[in-house]
């Protein structure tokens, strides 16, 4: 396990790949997985040669790359999560940060993508946080990004990134990752049931997207403190 | 009823208050209603000592100030919003807009400010639809404001404003309202339904102030055209 | 149109195939609508060997069969629910009822069967009233017959059915369908948004088999008037 | 604390009341918790009077109430749940039960009773876990038994009690206090998590009520072994 490296679960969907991209980018070791190896490899090597990172960034299977780096980054549909998550049981070891970038879309049933589906757990992260081993960590973060900016390079992500986990030390450890993206600011998002409204956001950010013909609506928090770029605070958050 | 004025019912509240010392700080009529209309009339005579305002800002009973004006905002808590609304509903005439600026916190029944109630309409906005005269049109607006830089009037209002109803048109007549309110800015937030994010969008800053120490966490949306102050859409948003 | 049939579409599934039987069995007639129009008419041909009905039980695609019975029963996987309505759009007619008995169990994106999914518009069937043409009514019932109970001729039905539908008619219209199959007695479920409930109701039965290791847990109401096997109430119900 | 007894908090409403007095009539002794303990009081000594039950049935302060027995069972309405668990948490011990009997029923925000409001923690039962001292466990149980019916001891109660709990133990503790209520038939509900269909299922019998003008809609469920009589599992429910 390299801990310089980040894996993403479905590393060659639109929000995976945006994602790969942009930590290629700012010379992050990427590992990209993906049900389809050769599929993963061939998008790495299409990372490299737009960004020029070398060996930093590769493919293999889902499961390989959940074992190869300390954060995990799952960007897999909904309706794929749970089946996603059971695939990954034996790779995961406790201590691991799984980040879940899943929203629960209406359209995972054939409905809107302005809409969601209610999740019995509460949220999909919380979904996921039933579905991990135990010892892994679940955060939620990175929904509210464009997969259309982060795909573009030449567009700066002019957008906020709330990361949600129940231990502080789980939110901070993901802040580097956040900031690795080029004008990306971390905020912290709070326990990780908060991950219910900020998956929600989504859905009206693509509601925003459709009515503005736009592609890249995003969100920033205002009325922070100058100080919020710090951690916001290094206990465990109350909410 | 006078189409230059706008009635602010539960007026004398936190968020009520906000608001229509803004409007009337901005030069705008409004009616300030509540259950006691003695305690309405003294929270006029405030914002005219503290605006300038003179005659354009009074005080009466909700149902009195229901009548005076084309659109009536209701800020009242969750708890009393249906009870509330039929107060009101001999006072309200077909062609009336109807703001609902109620958040459905948990708080309601003795919880968190930073978590939700689910509301069986969907939104308290929707219910708020379920509970008003035939003819009188529902939007949802202002949740996300903070009541504190609102009554602060040294302050701007570094927030964009939401607003939701399933007419254009009603979204439409909402504009000025919003645009009178120092550098908020107005977001067309498409369909009524979609109030159930910008609600819970409420709890979500509430836990943001806690968390931050602040008092105004606000939110502003990227990645909008710079047409995006002009009417994002004269027809109905299809979302 | 033939008045005296009834349509079960997605009719090759467990609980089409074991209402199908039951209404066969009962001398109906029954038109069984598949994706696979051959499916169908092999499913109907088992049937007819099973209960000696001859001509008045066919099968053929879902579309068409929609369009050949003036009460349409949906009986395919929540995650198939809309994609199949929007493919039944063109074949349904203004004063059709489409039964949805869809139950939006977690099991459709990979979870359990005893959990629910939250539906946007409140259940499955108020989902359904939303994707079918003007002027079709949309009632929900079904649901908590047990599928495996259906499909064995030789076990009695020990289960009331709950019929939800915002028009007392189209309750009503409902009520001989019930009552031809053995021993299930029909109880007015009220207005559509009381399918909410009796959806979720399968999943806690699904729950009740599983500790009980039996496969056909059913529910019974009791309290009701002797008369409770009449109309509950001519008019339309007020809840 | 007095192991044949059982603590009923908010124990003078008429969920409440009719529990005590079903209980008091098997002959088992009854605390009676109210706020008001002179209510409390008043309360047992009627109950007293009915039942011909002497020193077996007291009256106290809910506090008094809840140190008194080792089951506790909670009947105030939704809107006082939290605040009522807060006011308990003092006198309650590791080891004892917390039987939730809340209902979120949409009245309790003015609504309607055949409505419910959605719960963050996902039921009222659910709530009231996140609410009580560490190491008491929560049961869910007794929402479907009419009030009315359980206040008028000359009709049987002609109901199923679903008990849901996370531990088998937990669930098999309260079989006694359900089989002691006439005709009463306990059945093991599984899982905490299941109250949220077992509360709402509360609300589809008010409108059973209503639609069929009756006092006393109730439940039984079929299809069970003969054996359901039993505890349906010695072990954890996987469900």
């Amino acid at each position: 396990m390299d801990a310089n490296r980040i894996a993403v679960i479905g590393g060659t969907g639109d929000q995976g790949l945006g994602l790969a991209l942009r930590w290629a980018a700012a010379g992050r070791g990427v590992v990209i997985g993906s049900r389809d190896a050769a599929r993963a490899a061939k998008a790495a090597q299409e990372i490299c040669a737009r960004t020029g990172a070398s060996a930093a960034v590769s493919g293999c299977g889902n499961a390989e790359a959940a074992a190869a780096a300390p954060i995990v980054v799952l960007t897999v549909p909904f309706a794929a999560q749970i089946s996603t998550l059971h695939s990954l049981a034996a790779a995961l070891r406790p201590g691991q940060i799984l980040v879940d970038v899943t929203v629960p879309l209406e359209a995972a049933v054939g409905g809107a993508a302005t809409r969601m589906l209610g999740v019995w757990a509460g949220s999909a992260a919380e979904q996921a946080a039933a579905h991990v081993p135990a010892g892994v960590e679940v955060a939620a973060a990175f929904h509210n990004v464009s997969a259309y900016t982060l795909r573009h390079l030449e567009h700066a992500v002019d957008c906020d990134v709330l990361v949600c986990a129940d231990r502080a030390e789980t939110r901070a450890a993901l802040r580097p990752w956040v900031e690795a993206i080029r004008d990306c600011r971390y905020v912290d998002g709070g326990r990780l049931e908060n991950a219910r409204t900020v998956e929600a956001l989504t859905a009206l950010l693509v509601g925003l997207n459709v009515r503005h013909k736009v592609h890249a609506a995003g969100i920033r928090f205002t009325g922070l403190p100058a100080g919020s770029r710090e951690d916001a605070g290094s206990n465990r958050a109350k909410q």
